[in-house]
Order: C-alpha cells, then sequence, then structure tokens
C-alpha cells in the first residue's frame, strides 16, 4: 500500500482506538445505558464520526465486552502448558484475577452489564456464560489440586466462593475508593494462602 | 407493678422490637431515605402508632445503628481478656467479622448509611467514625502480631486490604445472591489463613 494509503489507515486505527477507550470509561462509569453521544463527548469528537467507526452503541460495548474476555486469565489459562499440574494451573489463575484487579475498569464494566437491563440480552447472557465458564474451571482445579495434595482440604465450594469474596471485594473497593485503591493493593501470594494447603513438617522429622 | 400493668409493658416491648425489625429490612433494602410510611407498610402497623413509638425516622435510623454497632466484634474484642496475644486477639476479631457476615443486614445498612446522602450528617460521621476505629484495632493487631511472630510477615496495610476486600466481598456477595449466600457460606478459618506465619520445619528437622 502506498505511504500515504498507509499513514490514513494508522490514522483510522488510531481513531478507532481512542473512541473505543473513551467508550471504556464512559461505560464503567455510567453503565451500558450510555448514549453514542456520551460516547462522542468523552472521545471529543463529532457524534457523526463516531457513527463513522462504530454504526451503533451495541457493536462498541460488544467490542469492549470482547477486549475485557481477552484481558481475563482464563483465556490466558487455556494457552497454560496442559503438563503443569492443578495446583501450578490454578496457581497462575488466581495471580492473573488478582493482578488484573490492578485495572478494575474491564471487571467494572463487566459486573455492570451482568446487573444492567441497558445490556443486550444477548450480550448478557454471554457475559453470564463465560463468568460460569470461568468459575467452573477454578472449581475444577480446586477439586483436582485437593486430589493431588497441592491444594488445602475442605469443601470446594467454601474456597470457590471465598476466592470469589475477595475478586469482588477488590472491584468493589476500585469504585468507591478509587483513590488509595493501588496504593495498598494486596500481592496475589497474600489470597493464595487462602488455598495452599497446610505446610507438613519437613521429611526428614518423621 | 400490678400484672396487667406488666402485660401491657410486655406488649409495647414486643410492638417495639417488631417496628424496629421492620424498619431495618426497609432500610437494608431501601437505604436511609426509606421514609416512616414505609417502615409502618413493613411492620403492618399504621403510620400513627409508629409514630407514638418513635418520634422520628432519624430516631430509629440511630437506634438500629446502634444496634448494628453492639453486633460489632469490636464490642466484643474490648471485653477480650487482655492477657490474649494480639494473634489470639486478631483472630477472634477475623472470626466475628466474617461469621457476623452470616447475618449481613446490618452490613448493608452500615454501607447504605455511610453512601448515603439521606443519612443524618451526624449519624453519618459516627458510622465513619466507628469503621475508622475497627480498621486501626485490625492494623494494629496485625503490627503487633507480626512482632510477636504469629502474623505472617509482608505490608500490615496490604494484609489489611486484603481482609477488608473478603468482607466487602461477602456483603455484596449477600446482596446480589441472597438465596446461595448461606449454602457455601466460607469458614473464617481460610481467610484465617491469609495471615497465619507460613509454618517452619518441627524443631526436629534441624
Amino acid at each position: 500500500m502506498p505511504r500515504s494509503e498507509e499513514a490514513k489507515q494508522r490514522l483510522r486505527d488510531e481513531q478507532r482506538t481512542h473512541i473505543l477507550e473513551a467508550a471504556r470509561r464512559v461505560f464503567a462509569r455510567k453503565g451500558p445505558a450510555a448514549t453514542m453521544d456520551d460516547i462522542a463527548t468523552e472521545a471529543s469528537v463529532s457524534h457523526g464520526l463516531a457513527y463513522r467507526y462504530f454504526t451503533s452503541k451495541d457493536i462498541i460495548l460488544h467490542t469492549i465486552a470482547e477486549q475485557a474476555f481477552q484481558a481475563n486469565p482464563l483465556t490466558m489459562v487455556q494457552e497454560l502448558d496442559k503438563t503443569k499440574t492443578p495446583g501450578e494451573r490454578l496457581r497462575v489463575l488466581l495471580t492473573g484475577l488478582i493482578e488484573s484487579r490492578r485495572h478494575p475498569e474491564y471487571h467494572q464494566l463487566l459486573d455492570r452489564m451482568r446487573n444492567s437491563e441497558a445490556t443486550p440480552e444477548e450480550l448478557r447472557e454471554l457475559v453470564h456464560k463465560r463468568a460460569h465458564a470461568l468459575r467452573g474451571v477454578i472449581r475444577q482445579s480446586i477439586v483436582e489440586g485437593q486430589a493431588s495434595g497441592e491444594i488445602v482440604a475442605g469443601d470446594p465450594d467454601q474456597l470457590l466462593r471465598a476466592i470469589y469474596a475477595c475478586l469482588d471485594g477488590l472491584t468493589h473497593w476500585a469504585e468507591y475508593y478509587p483513590e488509595e485503591y493501588i496504593e495498598h493493593f494486596p500481592a496475589a501470594e497474600i489470597f493464595w494462602r487462602m488455598l495452599k494447603p497446610e505446610s507438613v513438617p519437613e521429611q526428614s522429622s518423621r
């Protein structure tokens, strides 16, 4: 492609990204009920320009949901070396889930999508399904990790719920106290201790 | 007091308790903006009868906030044997904070009071102050417990934040999924593992 075409394309890509980023901020703040006008205002572009890139608000919402899913450690875990043990897999997964809360916008947005009537039905179902699948993978890893002795014994549903309480609590904390959120953000290692088996005395002490 | 007076007094006490319980449900649901009419309707009593027991909605709100504080483990910890170590104190405190989430209404109510413009300024300040004091006691116990070797090493503010993420997450979970909340409620022991020091190999293995 000639140089000027290339430059134009790059400009278009940048503009598109710019509008998406503005939309993400607006949706996180106002929920899925935010309008195309809100997005255009946030991006400091005209209503018409926004529509040139995205034919509807719902298209933008879908695109951002897709980005949020991509940012989700579930995608990552699927790429994890299959030979890893369930405990190692769970540790990578939990670390990813905690660490991704350092940028809570996507989680806040997915929360709002799940709970808002303004979310298109099809997209709401997709969000529910993905969340359900992730919970399933974590629960399965807990059960397998308990069998292999890498995860602490106990009711797997209670462990699952304890983890989700922490994750949800982090997301809400970011919403209510954004200014102090990052300063004391807890290391994933702290939460991992909920799942680690109690240390057993070393073999030499038997 | 003659028998009939006694019976009348008992009836009044029961009626008062009945109205307070209705108010607690209404405030938890609608937040501090709920009206005296909402409370009377929930209690199935007349507007006039409700006012005979409590002269204003704010009086009811104060009374319920006081009950919520009483249900708070901070009160309990002050009565704790002073000879207990900081680690033991923290464990009792954390267990109380987690277990009290099995009945999340008070916590939901305090949350709403803190964040609603409808809460009288003076009461909002009181709620903030109490919450702040509780956080202070927990943080102090973490620091002292680290010094005595009963609490895991690490940034005490991160540990504090991790605990609060869990507590807030439990309260929110109760709000969004009340039907599945109690079924898999996590044992306090699970969260306590975040604070416990890593087990060291037994002395015999040295």
